[in-house]
């Protein structure tokens, strides 16, 4: 076989066999040059994949590393994915929600990067917290609590990161079928037996539009259900941050407060039907599970399965308890508006740099992160707001950047005459 | 700047200024990695270049090596180019034209490579010709003779060099403005002050259809008028070889009858078009051109020319005094009619492919010629032929090859019992 063919066969806009993806995925060892990659790579920003085809090239990634086996979890196994927002912190609140619903979650998580946070930081800010755990132990986590949430294994779907790295700097990452098959490999490689993907539009996601993020949910469940996975998907607007925070440690205090049946309405909404869909995708009625996940939010099953776990992967559930005991950011810098109206819109983008420039987030991979930095909005939009009223308190543990951050800040924060209509949080709901 | 927003600027259609091009161009000397080239290459196969963006696209390649200054020869200064074909011998029979007609031509040419026959190699089956002079004997040449044949110098438009080994390895070859450019980079940094094109199109050529093949010629000469060429170009067809003989002594025979006044219709019609398309460039109406090519032609000065640049630049022209005198193949090979009808369709690509497995031809850069290896025909599309009448003689320096040239040769010549429709040689003359 030869690389060359293969470009070819792709420029022509033919799909290539599974042989030839397997060849291809195989060859990105070093064996095929990087710009013959890139060369194909573009071809299929272009020429897209058909769904089989595309299949198999993302099950080609998956298998390219560790293929987590997940038998030594007794019980159906529903995992979710978020493709990236700000403020969102859901996948802390859902999993034990599901888990409390007798659902399994073994949960490998990512890091934050760019503008968008990930889960794996946010627990690391609970004192004590490991990410890092043996198989045994991970397993015998979610056999004991029905959850355990723990950082992505680095030999997770190795030929994505070969994959990413090169659309990185060639400027192919936003390709629909690349994005479907870099996220559903590393989803395959985990393991679990249903999926539920949360996918962002909006002025704070990656997809921009409705149709791009339907896309998009629909080749990763045609990946998931022909590698034989239960497969929903929510289309959820990100044109404002989830709840009031963002940051580390603000995310995980907003996110104990809504297991402990406060907090946000929109977070609360999302975790909750986020949870449902995974509860069903086990089997249930998709009413009878919304109707436990409701349950188990009220009764406090759910806050109990995350202080467990919490608590067996070694972190400080005093923190949990009472909250007001994890520490605060040296600095704090109250933003307040510079007109009367109405909170109209929100460059939430914007936002998620502002918050990563505070100390939140990474700019590049290696870069570390202040867990105590972020921004805690007292507005949402729709909300009035007065000349001179606070709207947000930004965070950090360097005094330097809020001069910036407050000029960005400014630009990303709309106040207008008019109360804008509002979206709703979840736009569409999918599920084959 | 940064080759991924100009990479990311091409995949959304946009066209690079000229600042960018001329950046991208220097950066193809090392600084800027294959693999973002790779992808650039790809998104301009899909979204093409402007005419303003390809011509600064061409001349940034074109001043990426030296530029010859012709200053030094009197007169205007016109070339020729062909896209390539199969036994297109006419730069040796239009160049002498036009040069009789008072138009200066300092010609650098290539080799051959693939299927296709190359001026370079052609030449260099005359006995003690030298195709590699110094720039004061070259302009001595063209000032004495009115023309000179040499081979191009190694720093032409090394970016064009670079480029090509980039596309010839991901699928990129076959974008008409990438081609354009390529062409045109190269006849820019040749310095003549007219150029004219003969885009082969068919069966024996890289445009297939008459369709690319004019495409391509509107490119070329859009970029040529933007660099303050005259330029004109000849649509032809390739559907069948040009004259009766391929290969390199082979041609070199049938181009010196065609400058005695002998020799086959096709060849005769298209070199004298072409000169007289140069000599119209240098200012005079195309009437008058045609008449002077046919007068130069009929009057042997254009014969004269030859043979005076020949002998100037170490030629034995007594083999072209008498072409008998000029070696033959050791082997030679009848090829017969395996049915009576018509020839009706020759695949000239194919045939060019048989001519290279004689030995006339190159499969990598660096391979060596047989001078005498060829295909003399006995039959040109539309003759009749009878069963075990004799269609071609296979000519080779080589005992081997044989069976598998017949077996090719077979499959590229057509019998039918039908007489074919014959497409006429000159399609379409384009002038700006």
């Amino acid at each position: 076989m030869r690389m060359y063919d293969l470009i070819e066969k792709k420029k022509r806009g033919m799909a290539l066999s599974k042989e030839e993806l397997v060849w291809l995925v195989k060859g990105l060892d070093g064996s095929i040059p990087d710009y013959q990659t890139a060369a194909f790579l573009m071809a299929v920003y272009f020429q897209g994949m058909e769904d089989a085809e595309l299949a198999d090239f993302t099950l080609a990634m998956a298998h390219s590393g560790e293929m987590a086996d997940l038998s030594g979890i007794a019980g159906f196994k529903a995992d979710k994915h978020s493709t990236g927002g700000v403020g969102d912190k859901t996948t802390l609140i859902a999993a034990p929600i599901a888990a409390a619903c007798h659902v399994k979650v073994a949960k490998m998580s990512g890091r934050g990067l760019g503008f968008t946070g990930g889960t794996v930081d946010k627990l690391e800010s609970i004192e004590g917290y490991r990410t890092e755990l043996e198989k045994e132990e991970f397993f015998s986590v979610v056999n004991q609590c029905g959850m355990s949430l723990i950082g992505q294994s680095g030999n997770l779907a190795p030929a994505d990161k070969k994959l990413y790295a090169l659309r990185d700097v060639t400027a192919t990452v936003d390709s629909i079928p690349l994005i479907a098959a870099s996220i559903m490999s590393k989803k395959l490689a985990s393991g679990s037996d249903g999926i539920v993907l949360d996918v962002k539009m909006g002025s704070g996601a990656f997809m921009k539009t409705e149709r791009d993020a339907v896309c998009l949910a629909e080749k990763m469940i045609a990946i998931g259900n022909r590698a034989g996975k239960k497969m929903a998907a929510l289309i959820t607007n990100m044109d404002e941050p989830l709840g009031y925070c963002v940051g580390n440690v603000l995310e995980v205090k907003e996110a104990v407060r809504v297991l402990k049946g406060e907090g946000p309405a929109d977070v609360r909404e999302l975790s909750v039907e986020l949870a449902a869909q995974m509860t069903a995708l086990s089997g249930k009625s998709i009413e009878e599970s919304r109707e436990s996940a409701e349950k188990a939010l009220r009764d406090g099953s759910a806050y109990r399965c995350f202080l467990d776990m919490v608590k067996r992967q070694g972190g400080d559930i005093k923190l949990l308890e009472d909250t007001e005991r994890f520490p605060e950011a040296q600095y704090q810098f109250e933003f307040c508006a510079d007109r009367s109206g109405y909170l109209s819109r929100m460059d939430t983008q914007k936002i998620g740099i502002v918050s990563a420039l505070l100390g939140a987030g990474r700019t590049a991979k290696e870069s570390s992160i202040d867990p105590l930095a972020g921004i805690v909005f007292d507005k949402k939009t729709g909300d009035a707001v007065k000349l001179g009223e606070r709207i947000a308190v930004l965070h950090s543990s360097s005094c330097y950047g809020f001069e910036e951050a407050e000029r960005l800040l400014r630009e990303a924060v709309v106040i207008e005459k008019q109360k804008p209509e509002k979206k709703p949080l979840i736009c569409r709901i999918i599920r084959l």
